[in-house]
């Protein structure tokens, strides 16, 4: 069964209008209803900074437990931390840039800074995994292409401070088939991919990840999404195309389709715009004419 | 080399608001200029059916002609065919459809009466060669899933009735990589491939192809495009977007990418609105940020 984890609660309503919290609780609720089992549902930052994440720990509190779902919240800092594990989440994800100058505009820390960071935030964590996502995984708009056997080594040192599970972000859409293969070289497969649409490329990476053997994807619901911080980073890998993509290649999601695209018109009404997803917009290739 | 046909000036600008003959003369010679060198630059249709396709002979005759650069042109029947082998093209394109109430409902015909057609336009256009486009070749609006080999099927009918190519179109959308690799086994790989983002499986499809050995694609400077007849199309595999791929893959192409980014400028110009191509927004991956 491909793991998605659908980002859309966090990543996807970060750079919307706020959304209130009540009908952020009815958004996961509903995705929970489709069958997604892995759900980012807030981030503990600044509401100053990042104001559509204001009421992270009221999203927590007031989601129903259901077995076999995991919330997982991003933290930006030890503080963040502290205050998801409070919460009561069951993940913490962190993330930390192969791209040393986006790392320092992103977050003004180095990455040395920031590695150091994410082992306190680890030590916090105890049990609760914490999943490091490394951003520019695929290369950066500062410093061009990345080496993939230093984007690896990356990987291996957030291992060793203490990070579950590795996710590789295409923050900026500059992956391709050939670079995705490069990096799962270096990587091997057992690591997510977090994909974005910036050069169209979120559904052929994800194939082509997906080949190779990965088995775990960060989408959003609608497509929605894409840093604030990051120039022309566009929408995320929509939840509805990659689960389109993975019914009619005969591989198990867990996710109901037809339930997904009513999650669909749910999000495009509670951001008051429509989403970038073709499968939400077209509907299922089963779709017929009148 | 990939073969590109480049197939904007017909499929892109059928559906938009009619651009001036000279207009289109520049789009075509632009797109030559950044390395085109196949490229459908009309069609011979009834302009009170397809207002912005009028003008079809003096587009042809206004163009330079270079060495090593195929003009083809989409004629809808004989009458066309002729207009169209006239005006000098150097390829016909006919299109006929794997899904009978698709070709009822397009042309008012049965395949059948089709296929007799495009045996009448092969015989008349002698030497010229006929690429037969064979639409709804993934699946159909009204069938649904057609047999890969009742497709394939009708490309041995076109071939005896003269055709000298096929190409096989997605032409709402159906297509999966799982679909083109079934299409593909029944038909072998010497095809050429039309495909649409209507379900954002464009890019992933023509890779798949591509890895399964196809050489040829139609694609659409801007992604502009999509039926006029057909609920729900949606716009064609942009050119800059394969062309980005492409050259990531290290595959040649022929294609100069900053030129080509320069005709999307000048084509979204021409039909007054952005153009749907994701590489045309975001720039090419090697794009820095300030």
């Amino acid at each position: 069964m491909v793991d998605i984890r659908e980002v859309g609660p966090r990543d996807g309503l970060q750079a919307e209008e706020p959304v209130p919290v009540a009908d952020r609780v009815r958004l996961i609720t509903a995705l929970m209803d489709a069958g997604l089992r892995h759900i980012e549902v807030c981030s503990f930052v600044s509401p100053k900074a990042v104001p559509s994440m204001a009421g992270a720990a009221e999203v927590v509190a007031a989601l129903e437990r259901r077995p076999g779902v995991t919330f997982t919240a991003l933290v930006p800092n030890v503080k963040g931390a502290s205050m998801a594990l409070e919460a009561g989440v069951d993940e913490v994800t962190v993330t930390i840039s192969a791209s040393p100058t986006y790392n320092e505009k992103n977050v003004r820390m180095t990455v040395d800074e920031s590695l150091a960071q994410v082992g306190e935030i680890c030590e916090l964590a105890g049990a609760v995994p914490v999943d490091a996502v490394v951003s520019c995984a695929f290369g950066s708009p500062y410093e061009g292409d990345i080496p993939p056997d230093d984007v690896a080594g990356l990987g291996d040192r957030l291992l060793s401070a203490g990070a579950t599970s590795l996710t590789y972000a295409d923050t900026t859409g500059m992956g391709t088939p050939r670079r995705v293969r490069d990096l799962l070289d270096s990587t091997g497969a057992s690591v997510g991919l977090h994909l974005h649409e910036t050069r169209g490329t979120a559904l052929v990476n994800a194939f082509t990840a997906l080949e190779a053997g990965v088995q775990r994807f960060d989408t959003s619901i609608g497509g929605l999404g894409g840093s604030p911080f990051a120039a022309g980073a566009a929408g995320n890998l929509a939840t509805e195309d990659l689960v389109h993509l993975l019914d009619d290649s005969g591989l198990e999601t867990g996710v109901d389709l037809e339930r997904l695209l009513a999650v669909s018109t749910l999000v495009a009404d509670l951001v008051g715009h429509a989403v970038p997803s073709k499968v939400a917009e077209a509907g299922p290739r089963d779709t017929r004419a009148n």
